[in-house]
């Protein structure tokens, strides 16, 4: 170890920038070497993307800057793709270089996992990142237009989402949002566009409250969603989907959004895990390994109360981020580290314009209620990593 | 023949517009029952398409409500596709149902002319209608979408256009107007984008002055495009077009201008043609069908100072338009039908944002004085058809 440790955080995600930003405050002058990595000269606000994959808000609003974000004295930044952790030379491969560390934080994100279905990978879009976000809404632009031509094709405007998790809800309901303003555009009869949710549990948004799925459902139903739920995607293909027992569903947009798991570097650079995913010890790191942090979606923290993990959320990246920052901190300085403990603050799905549902606080809320409470979450967030000129440069206000 | 003469006008472009206009001006009451027929119900300005396949403008720029057009008192609107035209037994048949006439003015506008070049057909986009403009702009942004998540294949950024015509020209100056927006939205390097221009002719702009020829290619050139003048499409596939003696440049996007021919129908009519276009007489009929004319870019009128046919433009369409209400007034009257003599008023062709080259009163134009006068002919274009209001409801200001 040199005299000043090193310190490399792999994504700016939620937890990496958290992190970063908690690093910059606490650390003193020289006290560590900071060095953020990530694909990306921008952070991308995850819990946004389902609206510019809709087309409802501009890419732009779902991403910042890094450099508007970290404080290029204190840490510094490269913008490249890791190739490869090796933890036992503690070293990062990247596309471009070769990084060292004496203590890594592992943010990079997931990846979508869809269990084995056959043309999935091929044939689905995900809303991931603001790449593949853009690439969904061109693409459905692109379907409108190219029915005017080929006014037969009616399975240009049919519109499959798979899955109806948090994101899946929350893109149909920005998607059924749009329709109408496509239609209008393209001079398209909307009685002709189709959009189709299915999802193999036997309910949508597994773990929530009863009373509020049914509530979400009606509201998306009433936009025109068609739902089909305990239904599994056998088969995507580049004509649509087939289901159940070989129903073939027409469709040339497939979303698919059933589900995500770990990053495959993990499991490259010989860390133990469970579906890409590490089961970190309670200062968030892997185990075997003392000076490597997994945060979000890479990471797996059990709920104590019924020994199941949390759902990978933005709001459990940030808290992993506030968590490391000061455990990586107390490292340097051989104070004790602090166990991560997760306090859920609730969760507020949108269902387009004016409609969500949530729990906050330990109380239900819907309707126009529950979007003024996700707005001000989305703001929140914003204040978190930009403070005030952020939240006026990319908050939209009502 | 009825006692009130029955005339139909077969679409609603330039030709078709201005004789419905000046019919509902000149007719008397129960003087002529008139039936306008149109694909859509709108009109669009053909000569306003460049801008819109671009994504310079919104395509509701280019197309105007044919309610707000004519008269619905004086002239009888149907919204069909014509299936057949049957001068023996004076009717057309359309997708929907019958109309006989006494008169019938075919201003159908033509279809693209592909030489025969194999899969031109297939493969290139044309700059001919609304819903093509549409694709075309759809396309072009969504070979960005997809560059980004497949960042080898580079031929999404090369767009090809074939033919250096008033179109093609046009449409490039304003592509290449359009490319560093998209760069900028999509993140990409605008050092990978290539627009090329693609003529088998030995000069772009053939007929037209050389020094602006010169110029216009100059601009062009300044604006990244690359030409290759003198040189023939031989084939055009989906992955680009094969040039000269077998050279390949990949391309996901072809944009087909080269040429325009007449419509089908007429030849299907039994009305003698020369590459689908009519040799009408003096009074712009059909030969041997003394109550048929035909307009714009299906018919061929000929320049009598060097027995050439004038090129089909808006203008030489339009006056054949007053032309031909003005004979229709005349025949239905007993009056002596007027000849049509082309007015050439001269031509601008627009080079993208403040730029042009014209021809115009006899004098030579270029530049920012060019592009003024083209925004003049626009706006007097929109004034003929539908006055202030729809100059100021269309008309884009500087």
């Amino acid at each position: 170890m040199s005299s000043i440790p090193k310190i490399v955080i792999l994504g700016a995600g939620y937890g990496g920038v958290l992190t970063s930003l908690r690093l910059q405050k606490e650390l003193n002058y020289n006290e560590a070497d900071v060095t953020l990595v990530n694909k990306h000269d921008y952070h991308y606000i995850t819990t946004h993307l389902h609206m510019p994959a809709a087309g409802t808000d501009n890419p732009e609003n779902a991403r910042v800057n890094i450099s508007k974000l970290i404080d290029e004295f204190k840490i510094d930044f490269v913008k490249s793709t890791v190739v490869q952790i090796r933890p036992q030379d503690r070293k990062v491969i990247l596309e471009d270089g070769t990084l060292s560390y004496d203590y890594l934080i592992v943010g990079l994100g997931g990846e979508p996992e869809t269990f084995g279905i056959p043309g999935m990978v091929e044939n689905a879009f995900n809303i991931r990142s603001i790449n593949s976000v853009r690439l969904i809404r061109e693409h459905i632009e692109y379907q409108f237009a190219r029915f005017k031509r080929e006014p037969h094709r009616t399975d240009y405007l049919t519109f499959i989402v798979g899955g109806a998790g948090f994101t899946g809800i929350e893109f149909i309901g920005e998607l059924a949002d749009r329709i109408p303003e496509l239609c209008k555009q393209f001079d398209v009869d909307q009685s002709l566009v189709k959009i189709i949710n299915i999802e193999a549990a036997p309910t949508a948004l597994p773990g929530f409250d009863p009373e509020l799925v049914e509530y979400a459902m009606q509201v998306l139903q009433n936009k025109g969603v068609t739902f089909r739920i305990g239904t599994a995607v056998k088969e995507c293909t580049p004509d649509g989907v087939i289901v159940g027992e070989g129903e073939e569903i027409k469709s040339q947009t497939v979303i698919w959004t059933g589900g995500v798991r770990g990053n495959r570097l993990i499991e490259e650079a010989g860390i133990e895990t469970m579906r890409g995913r590490v089961k970190v010890d309670e200062f968030l790191r892997a185990p075997g390994h003392e000076n490597v942090y997994i945060l979000g979606d890479n990471s797996l923290v059990f709920n104590p109360e019924n020994e199941r993990p949390y759902p990978p959320t933005a709001q459990i990246a940030m808290q992993q981020g506030v968590n490391c920052a000061h455990n990586l901190v107390a490292s340097i300085r051989n104070q004790p580290l602090k166990p991560f403990v997760f306090s859920n603050k609730g969760a507020v799905a949108s269902l387009g314009k004016g409609e969500a549902i949530g729990v906050a606080f330990g109380k239900k809320y819907k309707g126009r209620t529950a979007a003024w409470l996700k707005k001000i979450i989305d703001l929140r967030y914003l204040f978190i990593i930009g403070g005030i000129p952020l939240v006026l440069r990319k908050g939209k206000f009502f």
